[in-house]
């Protein structure tokens, strides 16, 4: 087994926000150099794959600063302090689209940026959709699409679509299709 | 169509990094409200799926401190200033494994983190693997494992695997296995 371990010898702290917060370790290297390590750290994240009865996906339109551009998502949201994520899960899926699920079960979870970040995403699917109205926070803006599969792929061609977990959530749909007519 | 477009009406310069940079932007939103936005700002990565001739994916072991762990990732690198990512994905591909390929081609590319950053992925597949020697930078501590897709995923399901580009990865290998056998 290797050890490319990288200690720790000092943290500066850079910044303190209310979504994530910037570090700048210095780190000794396996070779005995000394480098930076320009780290963020996030709270954690949910995002949950839910089909309408029509097998249509829920999508959220929002507009992202960091991209300057609208793109569609499947509902996802921070966790909050000491939330457990599959609380996180039923809480923005309720806020952002007004469903909610009979039952959510955790697919997956993935490290969006290990080079620079610490943000993990789960991802739920949710099964047992009941409509309701959606509920989202005052300065939040956001409107709700659904979209079959087929679309929801020309949606990523034309990258309206565009972002990690949407992009896995089409590809398990798309698995999840190919390994039912196989 | 929707417009949720958020007006910047300042920007404060908080870090300027060698990986990355962050600023706040005071924004404008729909309502009028102000709020404010933490942007990561990002050079852009690209990462590789490549299989060898035995069909046994290339992933690369590494420390990552955000983690605080080392993980499995197929290979990927960030795009240096003015290089085309295909380039970035011959030169990553070649210094962190020794493969040079016949053909890259670019699968798909997405945002890893929409909410706060704008680190955008290309993912290419490389065929015609031939292999060479690895030249990882100096303070670049790589091991290079090669897997067969059940293997991956069950690093997967260990959290060896554990980032978004590389479970991506897994599930195109999976779905190109799935429409193979159908």
């Amino acid at each position: 087994m290797t050890n490319f371990q990288e200690k720790t010898t000092s943290t500066e702290e850079i910044f303190q926000g209310s979504v994530i917060s910037l570090q700048v370790d210095t780190v000794t290297l396996p070779n005995g150099n000394e480098s930076k390590r320009e780290l963020v750290k996030h709270p954690g994240a949910v995002a949950v794959i839910a089909q309408t009865s029509e097998d249509k996906l829920i999508l959220v339109k929002q507009f992202r600063k960091a991209l300057e551009k609208e793109i569609l998502e499947i509902p996802a949201g921070k966790i909050d302090l000491g939330e457990e994520p599959i609380k996180t899960a039923e809480r923005e899926l309720r806020e952002e689209t007004g469903y909610t699920a009979d039952s959510l079960s955790l697919l997956s979870s993935f490290y969006t940026s290990p080079g620079f970040a610490d943000e993990i995403i789960y991802i739920y699917e949710a099964t047992g959709l009941t409509r309701g109205e959606a509920q989202p926070d005052e300065d939040e803006f956001v409107e709700i699409v659904e979209a079959d599969l087929v679309t929801a792929k020309r949606y990523a061609e034309n990258h309206l679509i565009h972002d990690a977990k949407t992009m896995y959530a089409l590809m398990y749909l798309e698995l999840k299709q190919a390994k039912r007519q196989s």
